[in-house]
This record gives structure tokens, C-alpha cells and sequence, in this order.
């Protein structure tokens, strides 16, 4: 009996080794490239086109909306300054309101893992409720899935949210020119490192708490100060700073500076992060925006964003270059320049 | 050594027995008593007012507006006639058409658990866009979160739908009177047993498919042929016809009766229920709708509907009375009324 040729030069059999990674959550390149290069191209034409922003804009009977949904997987579901329910109500906001929408309705959908206590599933809704009443949003409509136990990690929760845009207000990740103001509403990496210490019982979370707020009015007085001279505004969540600036300038194909110093990172933020080799730039955050702002605007909206709680601590922190475009860079302390990359693979898991 | 009289009267420690039951994703009455009970009081001011509907109508700058959001988690991902890209596609579209939307945009949410091939996500995404596409919605937005293995069962997807309302849909779960004629579209049951078989492997899969489709061209047909005369509109998913029409009975506080033998159950549908214990008129459909109309309009209606393939095999199967408000019966073949109850417990998890 001879071996059949065919059956020698036949190729091994394909290895399933396309599996999702932690990575593919992060926020940072991985979480693009997956939404870029499965997510969408499988979607096909009925995929969004253009560059990808935190929310849709479409018109309905002559009416701008505002479209945003994200799904909430934070573990714990409580921790200091917030809880699964307060984010998911913040971070829906937020997003409609860097597309320059006013939000006005909410959905809420929950995946429950069979044996949760139904005590804490009435805490975070409880937490929904006071959250969405704080920012004038109605929950309109929801849903409840329940799956067996191991099946989930508790709870998992859907917002979407709707709203309409300002009249004046048309921003886009692919605006911002060089020139361009870079402009931040506050201190970063508070969020991160207090869900990362709350989870693991590292000991920083009595020092720091979640920035978890809504941010839709803050955004609408920077749209009443500049108008569309405000071209991009990002929450820059997963990822964090260095994933919002890289999004737009590779977006708008404009390079960006930043002034390292100029950025506000709390003592027990650094502290956490030096502990733990994070980079302040990759934590998430999630009551803080950075805007890129036309040069003869920026005086006013900076102005006009430290008149509102949420914008007390709003600083100037660079501006979009012609150098470098699609590239984002600090300059350091010691005047040289450094990089500033998206989180490539999985830094702080399940953090949102 | 003597006892401490108060150790021995100390009450028992209070034992956490509040938890989620898998029955509390049904669709029957204990998925309504946690909404009604454990949700809606929670959310507080912000929850939605007045009947639970299948999805909420607004106004925004004059424009009525219908949103509604639901989670999927349905196992296996992928069955005879469908998978869990499909129905999320079509659940979300046939929730806002129920409410007398035109559906326009849809957000697409996955949770996916680390170690998920890449190759199934881009069949479920390729699955949205086809669906999508047929449908003439758009998927403007979306989000992708990743947990580790054993945090989630492989992929769960959450759609939210916007929609316009159609200019003279008022349906509302409240609004049916006794005199009204209930009208179905076509055969139940296909959906939940062909889920369950391809679960189970029981065999049944080669003689069913899942009927999920979408159902607003169907309703579109029906508004324009009946106008404000159709009263109110559902698809019986989870709970099945005899949640749905218990829900109805409970809103509009009128009596329905049903005759039992005018509603179609696929032979297969028939045997497998026989075979499980299970009752037909508990188990969730994904392409049929059950509608009451007000009698003058009814054999319009039905004409309309057996216009579009959809509703081809649309049959009147009973109407609204004065007699048991609140409550629905069914004729059987023998003359005698049974009370079709909305299920209590669990039936089939993770049927959609």
C-alpha cells in the first residue's frame, strides 16, 4: 500500500486560533481593530460609515438625534463614588453629550445571573433612578434577562440613550485642525484606579473615589460659549486619555501636544499608578472630557466650562500640530518629548 | 456554666432568601412581578408610567418617537432558522413595530467572554448586517465589551431600536374594549421548540425552524388598513401567546376568550409540546404578532394582513368580552373553557 500524495502535500487542517483577548475590551488599539476589522466589515452596509465616535447623529422628521448604547461589566458592581447602575446612567449621558446631544431618554436592559440577591439588583436600580433624575434624563423603557448560575458574573447592564443635538453644535473626531486648542475639564485617572483597588483590596480606595458624573451640562456651556468653533469632544473612558487623543488626531489626520504637566493627576492617583506601573494618560475615567477647540474660542469656552461644578478644574493641556499627524505627544518635565500610544492589549479588565 | 438566656431568644439570623430565580426571566408572571415589584418601584420617578409596554413612545421637537431595548442570551447562539444576531436584530424591530413605530436605527451591544472565536462573532455581526439590511434599519451604533472565561456564556448581545411613530397608531396594551376582535398572524410555538430541541438535542430540529422575522411591514399594512382602530398590538416572545394576551387582558381590564382550536400549532410544534409537557401557548414566537381591533375593522385588518407573506396565514382566534376582566379562557375543541394562565415559572431559559 503506497501513501496517496494528495493526502502528503495536503495542508494541516486551519487552527482555530482567532479567539477574543481581554485585550478586545481595553478600549485601546486591539478594541479598534476589532471593531474595525470584524465588527463592522461583517456588518457590512449597514455598518455606521465615517470615522467612529461615541455616538450616532441621525435626522428624523427634520429632528438631529443622538443615538449612544454601551454595555456595563464592572466588577465590583459597588465601589467607592459609584456602582454599576450610576455608571451605566453617566456613561450613556456622556456619550450622547460629546456628540453634542442634550439627553432625554434612556433605555435599560440587565442580564442577571441566576441566585443574585435581589437587594442589590434594587440598589442599582435605585442608582439608575437617582442618577437619571440628577441629570433631568427619563428611563423610558427596559429589560430584564436572567441566565443560570456561572452563566454571568452577577449582573451585567445595557444603557442606551437618546437625545437631541444643540443647535450650534457639530462635533466630529475628524474637525479638529492644527492649531486646535486641547482642553480638559478636570483631573484623570481617578475612576481606574479605584474600581482596579476596590476589585483586587489594594488600599487605595479610601483615598480616591470614581469621577462617575454626567457631563451633558458642562458640554452644553461650552457649545453656548464657542459654538462650532468647539470641533471635537471625547470622554476618554477605556483607554483613557492617551485612546482620545489618539481617536481624534488619527480621526482629523492632525498630530497633538501635550503639555505633561498641564495634566491633572491626583497625588493618590500617581501614587497608585507608579505602584503599579500604569500610565495615568491609559486609566479609565468617567466624569472628565478633553475638546478640541478653535484658538479665538478657546479663552471662552475654557472660561465658560470653569463656571459649572464639573468643569471647575478645566485646564488648557495642549494644541492639535501639523507635525506628526495621527500621532499624539507629551512634552515631559525635562522639556523632551515623549509618545503617547494607545493601550495596545488589557490593562485594568472590566473596568466600565 | 450556664446558658445566656439571651443567646438562647436571640432571634435566627436573618437568612438571605431573596435571590433571582431563573423563572424571573420567563416572560411570565414572575418576570412581571420583578419589573413591577423590584424595578420600577426602584428607578423611582424615572421609571416609565402607566401599562408596561413593549416599548416607550416620546415626543422630541414634535416628533413621536418609539425606542425599545432588549437583552439576548439566548443558547445555543446559533439553531435552525437563526442565531442570536437575527434575533436581536428582529426582537428590538418587532418590540418598536408593536408600539406603531417605523423602525429607523438600531445600537448593538455585545458582551463577549474571553476565548470567543473570532469566526462566531463575525457570523453573529454578519447575521445583524443581513438582517438589518432586509429590514431597511440601519445599526448606527454600538459597543463591545470583553470579560474573562467563565464571566459570561460565550456572547450576549443587547440592540436597542428607534423609530417614528406611524401617524395614526395609538396602540397602547390599555386600549382594547370588549367587542374587539383578537387577531393572529400565523402558527406559534416554532420558535421556543426549535431553540429548546437544538439546546437539547432532542430532535426535533429537523421538522422546525424559529419563525423569527421581522414584523413592521406587517404592521405598517395593518395601521393603514385599520387605523385607530386597531387597539393594540404584540408579539408573544417570551410567555407566549398566553403571556401576551394576559398582559392585554390586565391593561385594558377586559376578558379575552380564545378559541382554542383557531390557533395555529405547527404539527411538529404540537407533537414536541406533547412529548416536553409543555403547553403551546406558553412558548415564545419570534415572527408572529396577535393584535385587537375594533370590530368594524376587523375583516379589513385581516384581509391587510394576509396581503404581506408575514401574515399570510393570519386567523381571527377569539375577542375581548365584558365577563372575567383580567383574565383569558380558551374554548377547546369539546366546548368546554380552560383559563389560559401567563406561566408562573421557568419554561425554557435562554429562549431568546
Amino acid at each position: 500500500m503506497t501513501a496517496d500524495p494528495a493526502q502528503l502535500s495536503c495542508p494541516a487542517p486551519r487552527v482555530e486560533t482567532e479567539r477574543i483577548l481581554l485585550g478586545h475590551g481595553s478600549g485601546g488599539q486591539l478594541s479598534a481593530a476589532l471593531v474595525r476589522e470584524v465588527i463592522v466589515p461583517a456588518l457590512g452596509e449597514s455598518a455606521p460609515s465615517g470615522p467612529l465616535e461615541d455616538a450616532a447623529v441621525f435626522e428624523v422628521g427634520g429632528v438631529d438625534l443622538v443615538m449612544s448604547t454601551d454595555s456595563f461589566v464592572v466588577s465590583p458592581l459597588f465601589f467607592p463614588g459609584g456602582d454599576i447602575g450610576k455608571l451605566a446612567v453617566h456613561g450613556t449621558i456622556n456619550d450622547v453629550a460629546v456628540m453634542g446631544g442634550e439627553p432625554l431618554a434612556l433605555s435599560l436592559a440587565f442580564v442577571i445571573e441566576e441566585g443574585f440577591p435581589l437587594d442589590d439588583l434594587r440598589r442599582v436600580a435605585a442608582s439608575v433612578g437617582t442618577a437619571a433624575r440628577a441629570a433631568g434624563v427619563s428611563v423610558v423603557t427596559g429589560d430584564s434577562k436572567v441566565v443560570g448560575r456561572g452563566a454571568a458574573d452577577g449582573l451585567f447592564v445595557t444603557t442606551t440613550g437618546v437625545g437631541r443635538r444643540l443647535a450650534t453644535a457639530r462635533f466630529s473626531a475628524a474637525a479638529p485642525v492644527a492649531g486646535d486648542v486641547v482642553l480638559l475639564s478636570g483631573p484623570i485617572g481617578a475612576h481606574g484606579v479605584t474600581v482596579l483597588s476596590a476589585r483586587e483590596g489594594l488600599g487605595f480606595e479610601g483615598d480616591v473615589a470614581s469621577d462617575t458624573r454626567p457631563l451633558h451640562r458642562l458640554v452644553k456651556v461650552m457649545v453656548d460659549a464657542g459654538g462650532p468653533a468647539v470641533h471635537a469632544v471625547r470622554d476618554p473612558t477605556r483607554g483613557g486619555l492617551a485612546s482620545a487623543l489618539n481617536e481624534i488626531a488619527a480621526a482629523a489626520d492632525v498630530g497633538v501636544v501635550v503639555d505633561e504637566q498641564a495634566v491633572p493627576v491626583p497625588a493618590p492617583v500617581a501614587a497608585a499608578c507608579e505602584m503599579l506601573g500604569l500610565d495615568p494618560f491609559h486609566v479609565a475615567n468617567e466624569g472628565c472630557l478633553v475638546a478640541f477647540v478653535a484658538p479665538a474660542a478657546a479663552d471662552a469656552v475654557l472660561a465658560a466650562m470653569r463656571s459649572v461644578p464639573e468643569g471647575s478644574a478645566a485646564v488648557r493641556i495642549g494644541e492639535a500640530v501639523v507635525d506628526h499627524p495621527g500621532r499624539v505627544t507629551a512634552r515631559t518635565l525635562v522639556g523632551a518629548q515623549r509618545i503617547v500610544d494607545m493601550l495596545i492589549g488589557e490593562q485594568l479588565p472590566r473596568i466600565c
